[in-house]
């Protein structure tokens, strides 16, 4: 490389400029977060978007790559660009770009040493299960549903046992490319969501106390594929009553995805939010986990 | 027409049986109720499901032709047939023959002289209403949006105006089949829905007090071709202050369509409930409205 071509390029990445973005999408309609050929995935409308604000397209990194049919309510993304935009053609500029079911809610310049995905340092996920006799229409693609009655305190008792570092290799998917299965999971929470949630405390055809909406949260450093999903698969067969509250503890420490449940629902899990070291200073962590520890 | 024949067909009348249904829909994803060449509206999809439990095809009558993406909690539908089916076939037997986007909620054997349509007494719409800088993906398709700060008691001032009897031509598109323009609204309530269907309190980019939810729940005997989207259009631009509070009162009075504001999105759209005379005991009303007047 001439003295000349080093110049340009140290220039060139003196020039570029690393961009943060807070994403929230609905992921019903999309083939998950990642590329595909096809093209119907969030990654691609939002590079899409993107290279009509910037001058090229810019290749996007992302915190938490969701699954089909997941959603994301603070997905983080990085990318570099080297032209100059102001931070607001990132947020409002790409927005006009997008489809209704994907926004970008916040942009930031970040340092060149900010990483989504190898920076993040907690991950939540929420994940909503309906337990009501019939499906929810204006639910659907956005709740888990089982017809079975759930005891949401025997699925407290048994989450508790997967807080921790673990092998979590039962509820690894086949497919996942993570080269360890030790994660460490910082909390579980389990509540009954306001019910007029459901649709209305009324609702024909659902008695009083048939209906119960659920959010699990699930809290941790980082996730295996399909993680969160079979862990809500097991947690649904001890709250239905088909596992006792001790059987999560069993399957856990055999290390053996086959003694487990069914992968529940991609609809009702949602990528909450992403913490990054205080200095990048972005929203992309729920208030309310700030405070203290979950509960 | 022979003896025989007369016999046959008194025969067949009295075999007659007509179901009254109770159906939930999420209308995003259908061209509207009323049956078209494509099929791709609910009373096709739900049509061809009834007929896969019947032995024929059921013509069905509902009692609110919702539009494109508009939603339903609880339509009602009627239809007639001469097979003999438990309730549960109804509800449970037809669900698993429809899309996730539907489902039957409650079944009922009605007299002959049940209408869907005719002899619904009274009809309540809710309106779901997002006022919020950007967009909300997770929201999206189930609400109307505005980016512009809405002033509720405005609107609810505005709206009162509306209660009564009158003439509505200037609430009513040019496509609407009715007869005549008067209907009658009993009532109009404007209220802020709880601050964590928005997406969590502390969602990133919407600062604190700039994200609101309002419901508008109109109760009527019946409605116009898009007056109730039409009503909200104007009321927004009440609350949005484009317009002063008085003026709906003034466009009212003028019949005109063209001096009002467009007809708003259809997404944020709930057929909430249909009246019957009580001895039909249909659970089509929210409990909530069966007590006292409307606030």
């Amino acid at each position: 490389m001439s003295r000349g071509e080093r110049a340009r390029r140290d220039q060139r990445s003196q020039d570029l400029e690393r961009i943060a973005l807070v994403v929230s999408y609905d992921g019903s309609s999309f083939e998950g977060w990642q590329t595909q050929p096809g093209g119907k995935t969030v990654q691609d409308c939002l590079e899409s978007a993107l290279s009509r604000i910037a001058d090229q397209r810019p290749q996007t990194v992302c915190a938490g790559r969701t699954d089909s049919g997941v959603h994301a309510e603070r997905q983080v993304v990085h990318f570099d660009v080297d032209c100059k935009r102001p931070l607001s053609a990132w947020v409002r500029g790409v927005n006009t770009h997008l489809p209704p079911a994907i926004a970008v809610r916040h942009a930031a310049t970040v340092d060149p040493d900010f990483h989504a995905r190898y920076g993040a340092l907690r991950r939540s996920y929420r994940y909503l299960l309906l337990s009501a006799p019939t499906r929810e229409p204006l639910l659907s693609g956005r709740v888990g549903w089982t017809h079975r009655a759930l005891d949401r305190f025997a699925i407290g008792d048994a989450a508790g046992v997967l807080i921790g570092e673990h092998d979590f290799s039962t509820f690894r998917s086949a497919q996942c490319q993570a080269r360890s299965p030790i994660r460490r999971i910082d909390s579980i929470s389990v509540e009954p969501l306001n019910e007029d949630r459901v649709g209305g405390r009324d609702f024909p055809g659902i008695r009083s106390g048939d209906a119960q909406l659920l959010q699990i949260r699930i809290v941790g450093n980082a996730f295996l594929h399909h993680m969160v999903r079979n862990i809500v698969g097991a947690l649904v067969m001890v709250g239905a009553g088909q596992r006792p509250v001790r059987w999560l503890s069993d399957v856990l420490r055999a290390r053996d995805r086959r003694l487990s449940a069914p992968t529940f629902d991609a609809a009702g899990l949602f990528l909450e939010g992403v913490e990054y070291d205080r200095r990048f200073a972005l929203p992309s962590w729920p208030q309310s986990l700030h405070s203290g520890p979950t509960v």
